[in-house]
């Protein structure tokens, strides 16, 4: 008998975004017609950059030639596209990385879901709490953990609560791991990570001989300039990290599918006998042998992201959406709400009001506000008495939002 | 310190297709200005067919708008690509398919490679000999097997030879296994199997329990209306078999990304303790968790080459290459090679000349006739002396190939 990956059977009930999606269309097959406003998942809303569209439009000619079709592309990106990268993304910052460091994928979700595969089994895992949920249920199915403890805390894992009282940017633990996952800024908290803390997780991995997991995919929402976007802004990190950054969010990209990773060569993990074994070509193994290149057309849509042209209009739109984390942040303030975060990130963080679980929330909102957003709780531990806004929307839906939230909860 | 997955280094050298890659760019970065012609991975090279491109169009300019965007999509596909799937696919065959059965994806060298993920660790694996390298060099990096032995088999997979015997569809072993490859047509020896041949594989695989993991990436290219195109056509096949499918081939998409998984509902796997799971819900939690769905664009371009005007024109795309493997069959044998199928597959096997290894074919064929193929022996022990020539080229091309090979290597 063909048997099954039993570690699946320890996974809490489904993922987190398809189980609000059952409920909200749960909601709307019960209320036809509801003016439901979504502000759950991170999916970005507006339309694509012009500079986007007259590449797709462009590179789909050449694909209609038969000079200028293209077929498989090289395993790891165009050189176009991470020549971009390199320029864009870290040259333009201060940070020198190499075209083969770079792996161009189709997400972030994938690639930090599939980076623990080149990692032993044996390997500890450190997560901050709440945390993105394909970090945790990546190393579940892998086997890694044991079973979720009742809170949904699974056995194994080191987790590293995200409190008010740390500003939601744990520090590193006085124990050890092997590998920590970062995000800044931060899904869900939006909280951001300074130079001080990036540097401390840093000196803990190399202290510890441990490999950092650092996924920038909000990097472009950060406000401040002084802030690190990369985790190569910080020294000696080319020795203890890898770096996930994506177009989803930055370029609109969530329907369009263009990330990259960042391993660079000086970054080895160990045998059991001690010997070095550089990261960078065991990830390489894995892509080419996994994978199989992202289309061209889309490529060339992320080159085209990179542009001068590309990164203003993309810019405008990263203004829009922290527009809207302003209203938000400040709305729910105004209401009577306590809320966090929202300023360097597409996320507003707040406390569930009267004590309310976060699901309960979560359902409250959805049927007496018609607002949809996502529960804390499914983020981690945690994330239990929290809520997450997210930023994605029109300026006319998050106002409406706001006033509804306000009217249902306020007092 | 961070360990690696150690099953890593149990790979062979490189996978196949970079290892080739590598070897002629060594070549024509020796000798400038030759005139390569590559018959060697199988590559399309025709333009996208106008209702493809004009689907691309269409759906970029939706892109542009509000009303028209699309953010994350369905995670298992559009209901618009997994209805035409549906019907073209299977309704016209005469076979019943459920949209839920169907998982959307970027290509079926991932979920080929990736499916393995959802059976046990413990699970023997079968497979045909020369085989796909993603079958096997997946289930090693998992740690399924042990190590490579001077042949290159590894430890713990079954192999079952296709020869000149079994006309390179091998019959069912008469031992068990959890879990077996099949490719049909074939990649890489362009054998198809019969109706009888897929019957007794189902038969087995009822009989022991065992999943069959079907890969009909080429079926576009069956010549003959009576040979199964489906793995489904067989009765009892929903119970125990996975079927994977793909538009690269079909529709000139490989480097535009779009393929396809079939779960049944009636397939299931088994826990230590006895207890059913289904594969479907396992496989959906595995897509929803560690993919997020294929670009909008490509979902409409893959529906447009499902369309009656994408299937006639990219049925010529077909049939043009159908005509290069027709040339390539009739020319080698004319010139005094041994050479096998090539009618229902873009593949052309052919026994090496004077006893030469598979890669030493490789390498005089390269440096004397300046021709790349694929050698044998890339895809497992029993390839060894044998040679893969792709169709996968212009007339002018293949005519000048089949010249040149004959004039160096004849008599």
């Amino acid at each position: 008998m063909a048997k099954i990956n039993e570690s699946y059977k320890k996974l809490e009930a489904g993922y987190l975004f398809p189980e609000i999606g059952r409920r909200v269309r749960g909601f709307t097959e019960a209320n036809p017609g509801a003016d439901v406003i979504r502000l759950g998942i991170g999916d970005v809303t507006l339309p694509l950059a012009p500079a986007v569209v007259e590449a797709l439009h462009a590179a789909v000619d050449e694909m209609a030639t038969e000079s200028g079709f293209h077929g498989y592309g090289p395993e790891n990106g165009y050189g176009f596209l991470t020549d971009a990268i390199r320029q864009v993304d870290y040259k333009a910052r201060g940070v020198d990385i190499d075209g083969e460091e770079i792996f161009v994928s189709d997400g972030s979700k994938q690639d930090s879901g599939n980076i623990q595969e080149i990692f032993g089994q044996g390997c500890s895992i450190a997560v901050t709490d709440p945390v993105y949920p394909v970090y945790v249920d990546t190393n579940v199915m892998a086997g890694r953990t044991g079973n979720a403890d009742a809170d949904g805390r699974y056995e194994g894992i080191l987790y590293l609560p995200a409190t008010e009282e740390n500003g939601f940017t744990p520090a590193p633990p006085g124990e050890r791991a092997d590998i920590a996952y970062l995000c800044s800024p931060n899904n869900p908290t939006g909280a951001v990570a300074s130079r001080e803390n990036l540097g401390a997780w840093v000196a803990w991995a190399r202290e510890n001989d441990a490999v950092i997991l650092f996924d920038a995919a909000y990097d472009a929402f950060i406000q401040d300039p002084d802030l690190p976007r990369s985790i190569y802004e910080i020294e000696g990190a080319r020795e203890c990290a890898i770096e996930m950054r994506s177009f989803s969010k930055r370029a609109g990209f969530t329907g369009v599918r263009c990330a990259y990773t960042v391993v660079p060569r000086e970054l080895t993990g160990t045998t059991a006998s001690g010997e070095r074994v550089g990261l960078n070509e065991l990830w390489g193994r894995r892509h080419a042998t996994k994978f199989n290149s992202v289309p061209y057309v889309i490529q060339r849509a992320a080159a085209a992201a990179l542009s001068d042209e590309g990164l203003a209009q993309t810019g405008e739109q990263v203004s829009y959406y922290m527009e809207n984390a302003r209203r938000i942040r400040e709305g729910l303030a105004a209401a009577g709400f306590t809320v966090f975060a929202g300023e360097h990130a597409p996320y507003i963080w707040m406390r569930t009001p009267g004590g309310l679980s976060s699901w309960d929330f979560f359902d409250q909102l959805l049927d007496k506000a018609r607002v949809v957003g996502t529960p804390g709780s499914g983020f981690g531990p945690s994330g239990e008495g929290y809520f997450r806004i997210s930023a994605f929307n029109s300026h006319a839906n998050v106002d409406e939002a706001i006033e509804r939230i306000g009217k249902v909860f306020a007092g």
